[in-house]
């Protein structure tokens, strides 16, 4: 699906088989030397290295080229740590030999003033015209803990080289070591992609990388601002395709974060509405904190779900226990109901005063009875209603945490289902080392669980309901521009438009007189509702230009009443005319549905009931589109009103069929004119009884002037 | 305030003058030998201590008496680590010789078996009839972290002494630990009492003595599960009266709703709802974890907030800062302006490049010229717009972060504004240690601070807007039982009971024949509402036994016809005859008002718009009672909805003074009969616009039988 949108190959820049460092350098302490040690000492890297720097001969027992252009071959990389005034012709001559990469660690560009704006643009011109692919700059570098090899003057790199199966891109360099760190818990990763300034490559092009990296089992990305919208959808759309995970922290979720953001990365944030529907559309899993991040991207790492696991407890503990059925209540996850062989198993490994329902109780033997404890924690484990278990640990307690460290380790080597420590206390003391050694992984805190456990069963209902057809229209048709001129449509020919549209939408006259008015109203038959038209005046029903429910034989008093008052109001206003139309049937329920143009991921619709259900609890739900019939009534679903639709109170369901049938013409029709509707607004939408249809009753298009 | 109420005198529990041991053992490993340790070499005790052991001469160089009864003077305290079948005997021994408190940490009582379970009621006996207050059984002792003293088998205590200001009350064993484990986060505790079985002393007495300690300055309680509501209430009344916040987790928040009530109001009061009320009610802060405890814990015992704190954030990391930014605003918390000294003091100490605004970003000056970060910290801590400074810290960098650490130290030296390290990482390096060690606390995640730092606040401003002549009824009044024969009272009984208590309610009459009902309309005028009375009938309107809006005229007809309707659907049910009042007047808004008492805390009432706003949008507010006036208005601002009340879309405000009003006397009509009332739901109640007063359209009123 997503073949055809031009995505770099980028094997080699995180295996390169050449390489070379500008700026290499023999002296202690320097940037030079510790970008050299970090691949001579600290890496697995046994291709071709070659150091560059004119005051030096040789580096760390390597002959030193004096530049870029002397360099015998072409390489797969030039790690670039000088002074950003000299980036530029090392980039150049790179990029005229053939070189496929430069990672650009300097700092001095487009985040620090003008000169580094006008550079960097330069360096863009090099990588169009010569073909090099620039990481960077003012970049932290980029790892490969797999083989492993840092490309990074960080003397951090050392300790952190943590080996496995999640890959990460970030934008923030900071943070993302923050998150190679949770090796200290046992998670290992396979590379490490921090995309600094992004003046080429970005967050999007690893994404679509690591969906194609074998060794990649989850991809976790955290984005501070989006350079291309629809390349990032077409990325993590690959990442679907390819059953790969993402997981997503987007920064600037609220204000104060987006305008420290904003300042930070020159990138545009985003409303967090929309990229919170993207995600969610995309299959991208929203965290909310970076221990999140790891959290849910190890436990996916750990096995995909279903969507459909129920969870056992089991613990040493009685508080522990029902702390944590606490949070699996609370987070509406679902504990499991055991088999009778399970609970006959359990009642006849574990003491009396245990419990042996779900959460289970072990009491003490987890120390006294070691192998009683493993027993009952396999049979718990091996249940076959099971899909995963907790095994929350409060304390700390010395050795005896050692010891039931062990046996949980020991289980898991006899089940595939994830057993799941949770390493409540403070103190990492030894047993908590046993566990992250052992591959478990604890988890810091029961609310950490809750919260990727929950993330972790979403993404297995999302990956089941997943429709695998679906392509955002965005991709092909791109985000579009947001800043031309535009013209808001007349009433008239707004519902005009949806009528061709094949969107139900009442079909309004303009009566310029009272005579036209009479001749309208006869013609339709009343009730009537009639409306001010004139381009001066939004609050109509305040100007008391708003009649409804007018009989036919009124229409002309009415027509003059209307333009009497709306004159006396607004003297100045050029006044069209007056609308006419047939009243909508009674006792609806009013939806309305809005699409508007988001400048990252271009058209987004909005959906839900009126009034209240959105002003007062934000009771709306948003998709980008296309959207399919299927999806519509997804999103009837999701409103917390949706009894109001689908029946309440002794109310008949409503017309659920014909409101998503005007749902996906509404997507049709903006996808149709994707560069010229900016904006629409179709409030309320009329949704009768099953059988009674919908109609639009008011519609507002913004067009490109 | 609570003077009268009887709460015991816990001094010389927690610092006993004299103590015995009654299970003292030279033994290795054993309990009696690591009870007499924890005491011996891992405690500062100065009084005198006595082993009690039939079978050994002396314990640890001490001479041991073969029995309480024969010890040479009536201790404070003994502590009884003997099996269970020899309890009784010694608890009664002590009892008589006038021994302050026996610290049961035995099991196999009433959490274990009926034997255990009479056994402990014969300890209760003995504590009444002897006076000796018993702690426990079937804990894990009790320890007094400032002298130190532990009493206790523990093994672990050894490791976890933390003296501080938080006292802990706990009902978990083992999560009363996981908080002390909080120690190597640098959080310091007073005392900790984990209070086992309370067949005796139980957390409210704990929380009543540590709110009169001069040492304690928060507390931190952990409840299982209530023994005596009003006892707990009356203890964080007293709290609450000597400034000492509590913060409290209550397990089991999600194991409710199985009360399922027969009426609308009780369905939605389950016993979560009312603890969450009763918490905030009380001004107990509530938490969701275990380190939130201790997170919020902490913070409040470094300062007392004023709930109008606004937030400075120092960083080093543009990624830091911007994510800690984000969680800064979707915790609703604000961001404070620097004054144009501070603004001027920054610009002159940092570099072109950092960013000087609120977040700051100092970059990597923190290394390279840690005097001007500290300097710039400084400015930013004292300006006089922040009330605490946010340091987050995204990773572990060896030495740079002890220096690092080691400026913040520096700097909250010089002020009481806390600044509050965030220790982003995962690794627990020497930066993390130098921060806990020199009393800075590190919050372990942006998460957690988002969350600590709300409740901090919001203690603040609960503390401020506090009405302390305010008195929960359920401590006098208790809560009541629950289990008695109940009686509904007919709608007309109900009315009528409301109009006495002055509460306006429509004054209907009983119309047995339609000759009556004609009779009654004529006297009231029309338009009418007509509904059927029936024991047997709740659902009236599915019935057809509801009429609205009938004539004068009809009333006889209308009579007739509900009762051949009802008849028709239920021909088994006693009909008592057609209720008659006067329509509401029309266009109000509905609201209701709910009382039911709850097993534990007595009478609490539930408030809110009805229909969906309840049903879709759980848009409800509770509270204990009594209301006052301010507290009714309250209320009315907590829900969502509130607009709907106060002016909503040319709507006017509704008549607020009068509902308040309403809610008043409603509040003082089950006060005054808090014995009989056992649940009481007026719903709807009509609220007119200002001045248009608000009237109880339907009552149903549960009595004692």
């Amino acid at each position: 699906m997503t073949t055809g949108y031009a995505f770099p190959d980028l094997t080699h820049l995180f295996a390169p088989r050449s390489m070379a460092v500008i700026g290499a350098s023999e002296k202690e302490h320097s940037i030079g030397n510790h970008a050299m040690k970090n691949i001579m000492e600290f890496s697995d890297f046994k291709g071709k290295l070659y150091p560059v720097n004119p005051k030096q001969d040789n580096v760390m027992g390597l002959t030193c080229f004096p530049d870029v252009a002397s360099l015998p071959e072409p390489v797969d990389v030039i790690l670039v740590v000088i002074p950003a005034k000299f980036v530029r012709e090392a980039v150049e001559q790179a990029g005229e030999m053939g070189v496929k990469f430069a990672v650009i660690l300097t700092s001095g560009f487009s985040e620090a003033d003008d000169w580094g704006r006008a550079e960097e643009a330069k360096l863009v011109e090099i990588s169009q015209r010569t073909g090099i692919r620039i990481y960077g700059p003012n970049c932290p570098g980029l790892v490969n803990f797999n083989m492993p090899l840092g490309m990074s003057f960080s003397p951090a790199y050392r300790n952190d080289i943590a080996p496995g199966s999640i890959a990460l891109a970030t934008q923030g360099g900071g943070l993302g070591r923050n998150m190679v760190q949770h090796k200290d818990r046992g998670v290992g990763f396979t590379n490490w992609a921090s995309t600094g300034n992004e003046c080429d490559l970005q967050v999007a092009d690893f994404i679509h990388h690591m969906a194609g990296d074998p060794e990649v089992k989850v991809i976790g990305c955290l984005i501070e601002g989006f350079k291309d919208g629809p390349r990032f959808a077409a990325a993590c759309l690959r990442a679907a395709e390819m059953g790969k995970p993402v997981v997503g922290l987007k920064v600037g979720r609220s204000e104060y974060g987006a305008k420290a953001a904003a300042s930070h990365t020159a990138s545009i944030t985003g409303s967090a509405e929309v990229n919170a529907t993207v995600f969610r559309d995309l299959g991208v899993i929203e965290v909310d904190d970076l221990d999140e991040l790891v959290d849910v991207a190890q436990l996916l790492a750990r096995k995909l779900p279903t969507g459909d696991e129920k969870i056992a407890i089991f613990a040493s503990s009685g508080g522990a226990a029902s702390l944590c059925a606490d949070n699996v209540g609370t987070g509406g996850l679902e504990l499991a109901t055991f088999t009778p062989e399970t609970t006959q198993r359990l009642a006849d490994g574990l003491p009396d005063y245990a419990a042996i329902g779900n959460p289970v109780d072990t009491t003490s033997i987890s120390i006294s009875h070691p192998d009683a404890y493993r027993d009952a924690l396999l049979a718990t484990a091996t249940d076959a209603n099971v899909g995963l278990v907790l095994a929350p640990l409060p304390m700390d307690y010395g050795n005896y945490s050692v010891i039931n460290g062990e046996s949980l380790i020991a289980v898991q080597a006899q089940t595939d289902v994830p057993i799941v420590p949770i390493w409540m206390s403070e103190r990492q003391g030894d047993g908590y080392h046993t566990l992250a050694e052992g591959g478990l992984t604890p988890m810091r805190s029961l609310r950490n669980m809750r919260k990727a456990l929950r993330r972790w069963i979403d993404y297995g209902s999302w990956l089941a309901s997943r429709d695998a057809s679906w392509r955002p229209a965005v991709i092909d048709a791109g985000a579009g521009a947001v800043d031309t001129l535009t013209r808001t449509l007349t009433e008239i020919e707004g519902k005009r438009e949806l009528a061709a549209a094949g969107i139900p939408a009442a079909a309004p006259e303009l009566a310029t007189t009272a005579r036209e008015a009479e001749e309208i109203a006869a013609r339709m038959g009343g009730p009537l509702a009639m409306k001010i038209v004139s381009g001066q005046i939004t609050h109509k029903s305040d100007a008391g230009g708003v009649k409804l429910n007018v009989d036919v034989d009124n229409s002309g008093v009415i027509h003059s009443e209307i333009i009497a008052n709306v004159k006396s109001k607004h003297p100045d206003a050029t006044l069209d005319g007056v609308l006419i139309e047939p009243m909508a049937p009674h006792g609806g329920v009013e939806a309305f549905v809005g699409v508007a143009r988001d400048p990252v991921f271009g058209h987004v619709m909005t959906f839900g009931l009126g009034g209240i259900y959105v002003e007062m609890f934000q009771d709306v739900t948003r998709t980008m589109l296309p959207v399919t019939k299927a999806k519509a009534l997804q999103m009837v679903n999701q409103l917390k009103s949706a009894k109001l639709l689908t029946g309440y109170r002794g109310q008949p369901p409503r017309d659920l069929d014909a409101l998503a049938g005007l749902v996906v013409k509404v997507s049709d029709y903006v996808a149709a004119q994707s560069d010229r509707v900016e904006e629409l607004d179709i409030n309320p939408v009329w949704v009768g009884a099953e059988g009674e249809g919908v109609m639009a009753l008011d519609a507002v298009i913004v067009v490109k002037a």
